[in-house]
């Protein structure tokens, strides 16, 4: 039985949707050890999202990250959080709509991704800066 | 201690959710042997999703689709990834916001559900065919 | 090696968001003997969900609830189940897009959370009472 915990600093990037499959999966050797297990991820942060989607064509993750602007803009009557700029509040919507936290199936020392699938960063703010999160495996040896 | 993997194959359905509590835990027969632990459930898909709701009156499930297909219209004039077809950027993006896995208690060998809880299958393409997911048992025995 | 399950009774709350982080890690004396672990906690409902945002300003427990309001009003005319009363679809919809299931990291027996993060009940019934749910801790003693 392994666990294996590690905070992973993620490169700052800009607003909209980035893959960051092999960015995570390359700081954490132990994935390799595990013959079936999880891997679970979790920002530490309010204001950007983890989900999976298309690995493949970018209009997707343009198309996203366009759907969300449309969707929660920042200048809606009733938002009394504006204090810290119009790109905040719909930052928080978008990460309790998509998620902070996911859960990974791991298989013979990979992640059990399906052929289309990646691992997405949601940054939600004009300016985010890195992201920090927490990366822990659980599971059995090969 | 049981680790336990299995790829399901899931039976096609048409665009909408569907209940598949049954048709996930029969085909998990180490579910009935731990006491306490977890199911993670992980789509290999990026245009269904997985979410728990109500498992009693079919009109959830038709709500819940008709409130999606309003949300998210095949036909935004800001979409680029439009050469699958009307319904798949919509399947991308709910998706995202239903998530494609999720993790559930087990307790004494049955998943924990509320009363009127149920597992759906949110099938968003009009033509999605069988959908796949990795099933992961981690638990104690009893 | 400790798996360690509890069924919680959550106080009643008015429909909105509330921080529920204390009220849960009070209850789960285990938490403090794990070095590393994962928690892993279920509503037993779905008319509400669980979501990690922003632990300081109220605000945006406001804004994240009224945002909700907009999105999914109650009479929208293509819903059918609306015996329930007009907050009942909305609290549907709400516990899906949120979701009812999350799993947080533990390290060095505390939830691993960001410094602004807090685990907020999304309460989407006008009269939802006492929720229930269940929480299963999961890791390696210190």
């Amino acid at each position: 039985m392994i666990w294996d915990q590690h905070e992973i600093r993620l490169a700052p990037r800009a607003r909209g949707f980035h893959l960051i499959t092999d960015e995570i999966t390359r700081q954490l050797p132990a994935l390799a050890e595990l013959d079936v297990g999880l891997l679970h991820l979790q920002l530490l942060h309010t204001s950007a999202s983890l989900t999976l989607n298309e690995n493949a064509d970018p209009d997707v993750r343009h198309d996203l990250d366009a759907f969300l602007r449309d969707l929660v803009p920042g200048d809606l009557p009733y938002f009394r959080h504006t204090i810290e700029g119009p790109d905040d509040m719909p930052a928080h919507v978008a990460a309790s709509l998509l998620g902070t936290q996911l859960t990974l199936a791991i298989r013979d020392g990979r992640l059990a991704l399906g052929t289309w699938q990646g691992l997405y960063l949601g940054e939600h703010r004009d300016h985010g800066g890195s992201r920090r999160l927490v990366a822990t495996l659980n599971g059995r040896q090969g």
